[in-house]
């Protein structure tokens, strides 16, 4: 038997082999519902809903779950854990996928475990929106939902994707999926027709420029931290992600103050996640470190506006 | 006779045909110069320093002038006015010069009328490091001077820009400037770099992402104004840079708030610069619209940083 969980996610879990200016790892833990649920395993208590394959080593479920992460939702099918291989450019402004390999990952159909049913708090990654729909469908008492995508189902399944979000409380997009599913090039109007298809607050990911968070009339800036060595951005997003979402779930509502904690939150995660390969650099953010860096967040923005 | 100005500026004055998906104007009065001290004069008196050719339209002087700008250091050659010529993409993400014609500005040798010699402050716009040094060795009083500067001069003279920014008391570069001057693809070591070569305060301009304000060890950054109709981007950059001397300049210091202040005055003078074509956004921007984005910006970046 499993305990509850304050927060749930559906995701990738991979095994990921990437090279950047500042090293490289070959078939080190990865994917999105990894980095999401160890960023938001120091707010909450989360819940994973995978698939790996029979060659998914035990100790990476072995440190999830001494992470404080609910693995009850991880199956394990026969075949191989999904694979991703990419390389950043010499700045890190470029990334290159190499290889993807699917795998289980490609017959992947999320099952909620019971225990998880209750959870008040949902994170939809970015599987096919028809998933995503079997998903929000098995949860009992979610308050808050909130659905990521990507350009391959915008394209392909537009309609499906604008269907969830409308289900959803929440969506959380970065800047290019943003623009291509409201087709618009300007981020305030990609965020406003979002909030007009029925989420309650929307969020856009713009990488190291930070994020914009918009809810109703009221819209909220936040600049990255500045981290001086990254060494692995893969992954940042999803860190972030777990942050907002497991700041949300901490403090168990989604008021506007809320909000803009859970952007610092996820802004903070996510700056320890680029500092080190594969989850190396989310395993040293610790409640005292977040703390500091969103305190030192909010010193780096706070203007006292001008007067003429 | 001319009287005493706050601020003295260096730079173009062109006659600029650009196309955007909003519009297209021909030969519209523009220039860094021109961007700079209209966006300047609402916080102090500004003064010109620049070249234009016999085919310049008077009203363009005149309009200057009924704006508050000094335009006695604004010399008139025979020849024609530097002529700019480019195309924005469908979603401004790119820009195209399709024609630069130097014209007059290629034999701009700058001279400081006497009555700018005693100015506090001084923005050096982006000609040859020679010519800046030129221009800094007129002034007498000079407080805070702040260089801009091009990849044309990072190329070609770089030890003849790093000499300028050493004398300067701030530096104001774009991203890809600062990226290419400090040899740092991070923008914060390419912030510490340019301090390092002894300005007090590093400003680096990323377009809509806003801008980083480095001073010692501390950090401030900013996002860009919202603005859900960009008309002309052109400019941008110069009016964020007229804004912030022309706020440091009606402050009469360089504090660590009075240069925080000074960027939330350039973005948000810097937002109506891009709503209309040429100069006619910056035209538009009055000290109560200037308070108003300024406020909704400090309000759109506050934050409670959330303990855990």
């Amino acid at each position: 038997m499993t305990d509850a969980v304050d927060l749930v996610v559906v995701g990738s879990v991979a095994l990921d082999s990437v090279q950047s200016p500042a090293g490289a790892v070959v078939d080190a833990l990865g994917g999105s519902a990894v980095y999401f649920s160890l960023a938001a395993s120091t707010f909450c208590k989360v819940g994973i809903v995978a698939v790996v394959g029979d060659d998914f080593p035990d100790e990476h479920t072995e440190l999830l779950r001494r992470r404080g992460v609910d693995v009850a939702g991880l199956s394990r099918e026969r075949g191989e854990t999904f694979r991703w291989k990419g390389v950043y450019s010499d700045d890190f402004s470029a990334r290159t996928t190499i290889e993807t390999r699917l795998n289980v990952f490609a017959g992947f159909k999320p099952e909620v475990p019971d225990a998880y049913r209750k959870a008040r708090f949902l994170f939809l990654g970015n599987i096919s929106p028809q998933l995503q729909a079997h998903v929000l469908g098995q949860m009992d008492d979610t308050v808050v939902a909130a659905a990521d995508t990507m350009n391959f189902w915008i394209d392909s399944n537009r309609d499906a994707v604008l269907d969830v979000l409308g289900a959803c409380g929440g969506v959380m997009l970065n800047d290019e999926e943003a623009r291509a599913l409201s087709r618009e090039s300007n981020l305030i109007k990609a965020a406003g027709f979002l909030l007009d298809r029925g989420p309650r607050f929307a969020v856009v990911k713009k990488g190291e420029h930070g994020c914009l968070l918009a809810h109703g009339e009221q819209l909220f800036q936040l600049p990255s931290y500045p981290v001086e060595d990254v060494r692995d951005p893969t992954g940042a997003g999803d860190s972030f992600a777990g942050g907002f979402l497991g700041y949300l779930a901490h403090e168990g509502n989604a008021t506007w103050e809320t909000l803009k904690g859970a952007a610092a939150a996820g802004t903070a995660v996510a700056s320890f996640g680029v500092e080190g390969f594969s989850v190396n650099g989310l395993l040293r953010a610790s409640p005292a470190g977040l703390n500091e860096r969103m305190s030192a967040l909010a010193r780096m923005c706070a203007l006292v506006p001008p007067r003429l």
